[in-house]
């Protein structure tokens, strides 16, 4: 195979080796270059880093500031107020009301909160900034000196491959050398060999011949004397032969070890070198990064539960147990009057509707006028109250409707980065907003049209259902021992204590759809001091007259 | 029982319902002035709520403006950066410059979501608060209509009671007037009955003495006389009694009434007055408050997802992966050069170590002596890889202590409401950093020096290592087919192609740890084209010289 390859020479061949060797030393310079340049790069990244959340502590301490401030604006606002006064002890603060101070109790909480993402950001994250960017400058300069330390020997070992140094001998010149010495005892060798051929030529061609025996004598010695002289550079030849190959075998060893060296160097050394620099700036910078978002996480969990206990205030805003609220803080303005009591003149001991005759005929005459003109007029008021009950239902249906889901609007859709905005969606829109209310309004009109009708008619019902129930008694309901006794003067009889509250009108239970019970909550109201609510729900025969208002209405959800 | 009560005057009585009645009308007063005030509570409420949310949407928009101003400033900087044109290509973006670009893209994506909070506001939820406030406004007014209606019928009623009106005739006056007149009658009948029995006695007496004819008749016709006067009171009385009795059960019967509707005022009437106000309000507000705890949970979600992202691209963070970039971007720097060939002098055809004799036993003992220095520098080598190891886990685990929950900073103690410093925690007070800093450069510093202790000695045993598997080869392993024929002289053979790269060091195979496999993604770079992966993947047997640097360093994690 080598016969096809061109004779070089010495200086050809160093010239090879340096031009490789020059090659290599080009890319070790590079190598670093490369190596400052990622670490200024991550000096520079760092620094931006640290900008960044300066800057953004600055705006979250101004965000927290105007917060602040907006709370405590309306917080003064409520600690001022005659309302405050009024509603200061929690059990008569309205459910409302309660709402708008978790409103800002959340935004006292959102300042607090970004208040110390601020403080996060100054005293931890940029902290730890600075200190991965000292680690990277640090470790960019220790590396570089184990990087120095690679080269060197790199350099070193290269440079013996060609290069001649006062302390060693180099392993390729000596093979050179010895080869060309070999070389030249090769052909010297082969010169006496030649010349000795030539000699035994002469010698055959004379043997024909007479010779003197002083001639034979001569080429005799002569013979001898090339014999030596070939034996000599036989020998000559083969201390050269055995030099040179120990020269190349040192050549050949040194240069395996050379190139295992080399290759050492770019499989792992230049790789451990880089290791050395990366050396835990991942791993900071991804504990800053996780303190970033630890601090924005604990943000949003302390955001959420806020909001979670607004919702929860939201959910639990109640018409009902408000309405009692207000009307027990107001209890002398709500509590029936005493009732008007039977007043007997002038020594009159009657005390009870008489029945006895002459007027008995004319009283059952009138109670049977009563009784068929109640169940007419009941009749006609049932009508009134379902169109009321029905028209309760249309308007809570749309004061109910679920329209308040806005999470369209922070959709993020990928292709547009344009915000949608919150008036352009449609249940939202203008047209539809108007159309809404006036609609809202239109039924709102017309139940009150109603009610105003129900309660005339229901007027009237109680008045003369008072009195059907009164004769009724009266006329012969007397055996009944409830009635016959202890109640049968009771509406008119002038009660012992003037402090007695007025009685209910009684009413006959009538197969009617039966109220909603209120919630639990609202029977500790104080109004009647338990006696209404112990009444009414004792006395579970009597309806409500006007249902209507109460259907479906028991809390502001 | 009646014989107790004080006999009252018509007029007593009549003042004393008077004041009665007053006490109602005192009510239904006071009832309409809480159910304005109530009214201009809510309507307050609302402003306020309206004024807040103006001014909040106002600082949304602020925040949002910083934040947008704070992104673009750095994406701008980005943008004209020599890096961002050498990272422009995703495969080629950085790990850690990848987290960064996300913290910008969060910023921006907080900037938009503010933006929308702040149009919401405007747009939705203070809308909605005008149009609660319009409603309570106008509720009030038609409920007040609703309540003029039942404190007319109301105040008619009790009025009804004792005055006396063109229209009607009142019942308790007309009772009193017959009772009065049955008084009368009954006590002119008791005068004529005490006459009779007089004019009775008068005749008894003087049926005794001799009377005359004349004052016989005479007295006859004064009893017949007084018989039907007595009579005619009698009459009279029954007459007035009847009346009396009449007018006092039409009495009894209106106060039965009466009393009645002022009990179902009381009970129901403005209790349905007050739903009436009511309508609606607390589900409208709860409908606005909803819109707003939509807009902010939406938010909250919107945040959610951005930092989920950043925390994915935090976890992804890999240090091997990012060397590799830098790598491949700059192959033709780390590109291990060409192998430093044999080059044969002068025509030499021998290209491979000679082991014939003489040399033999010179290469045999060389042999042996390499191995046996091979063995006790690796041992030595071992030791210090060891401590190398340990060294590096000790570093490792202090560069990846989990040191970043800050989530005490924001908890909310009910107690005390001041915001807990994030530099006061132990954990990053400025005595413990600067104690973990130092103690992390020591050992850094540890680290480096037996690093370098380890690359000395590495070094030697590749250089060694080399030559040693060269001689061995050529002592008679030549009988292994392997390296007999095709291997023989491979490392000192001219390559066939000036391209050829340059051959590992091949070390013999050695029970020691194994490399830990690189992530699969790694094994995508291009320096080698792939070959050195394969290559190193095919070649198991050959270890890594510098096993310290890799062990347990996979990412930035």
């Amino acid at each position: 195979m080598s016969s096809h390859t061109r004779v070089k020479k010495d200086k050809e061949i160093i010239g090879d080796y340096e031009t490789q060797v020059k090659e290599i030393r080009n890319q070790l310079v590079e190598q670093f270059r490369c190596l400052e340049q990622q670490s200024e790069s991550r000096l520079q990244l760092l620094q931006d880093l640290q900008d960044f959340f300066r800057r953004k502590a600055e705006l979250q301490l101004e965000y927290s500031r105007g917060l602040e401030k907006l709370a405590e604006r309306f917080s003064a606002k409520i600690r001022s107020s005659r309302e405050h006064q009024h509603f200061k002890r929690d059990q008569n603060l309205l459910s409302t009301v309660n709402c708008w101070y978790l409103v800002l109790n959340q935004t006292r909480r959102e300042s607090r909160d970004h208040a110390t993402l601020s403080d996060l950001y100054n005293n931890n994250v940029i902290v730890r900034l600075a200190h991965v960017g000292e680690d990277v400058f640090r470790l960019f300069k220790k590396s570089k000196e184990i990087g120095v330390q690679m080269h060197e020997e790199l350099v070193k070992v290269t440079n013996e491959l060609y290069t001649v140094s006062k302390q060693q001998q180099n392993v390729m010149k000596t093979y050179h050398m010895y080869h060309t010495e070999s070389i030249s005892a090769e052909s010297k060798l082969k010169e006496a060999e030649k010349q000795g051929e030539k000699q035994i030529g002469k010698a055959n061609d004379v043997s024909t011949s007479l010779l003197r025996h002083d001639d034979r004598q001569q080429r005799r010695s002569s013979v001898k004397k090339m014999e030596k002289m070939k034996e000599k550079r036989q020998a000559k030849y083969s201390e050269n032969k055995l030099k040179c190959t120990k020269a190349r075998n040192d050549y050949m060893l040194n240069l395996v070890a050379t190139n295992a060296l080399v290759a050492k160097y770019y499989i792992y050394d230049v790789s451990d070198m880089i290791d050395c620099c990366d050396l835990g700036y991942h791993a900071s910078l991804a504990r800053t990064l996780r303190t970033y978002l630890s601090a924005e996480y604990s943000l949003e969990t302390s955001r959420h539960e806020g909001l979670d206990q607004l919702e929860g205030a939201v959910d639990a805003m109640d018409v009902r147990g408000d309405k009692h609220r207000v009307m027990d803080m107001h209890s002398q303005i709500f509590c029936p009057p005493a009732r008007f009591d039977y007043q007997p003149h002038m020594g009159d001991e009657v005390c009870q509707v008489s029945a006895q005759q002459p007027v008995q005929t004319e009283l059952l005459m009138r109670h049977h006028q009563l009784q068929s003109r109640l169940a007419t007029l009941k009749i006609e008021n049932e009508e009134v109250r379902k169109t009321l009950d029905a028209t309760m239902q249309t308007l809570q249906d749309m004061l109910t409707v679920e329209d308040f889901d806005v999470s369209e609007a922070f959709q993020h859709s990928q292709s547009t980065e344009s915000v949608k905005s919150a008036s352009s969606d449609s249940y939202m829109s203008k047209v539809n907003v108007a159309r809404r209310r006036a609609n809202q309004q239109e039924t709102e009109g017309f139940y009150f049209t109603k009610f105003k009708e129900y309660l005339n008619g229901s007027n009237l019902i109680v008045k003369l259902q008072a009195k059907h129930d009164l004769l009724k008694q009266t006329l012969g309901e007397g055996e009944r021992a409830e009635y016959g006794t202890t109640r049968s003067c009771v509406s008119a009889h002038p009660s012992s204590t003037s402090s007695s509250t007025i009685s209910p009108p009684t009413l006959p239970a009538k197969p009617r759809r039966m109220r909603k019970p209120r919630p639990c909550s609202v029977f500790n109201h104080k109004l009647f001091n338990g006696n209404m609510e112990a009444f009414i729900k004792g006395k579970t025969e009597y309806p409500n007259p006007q249902p209507g208002l109460r259907a479906g209405y028991t809390s502001g959800g």
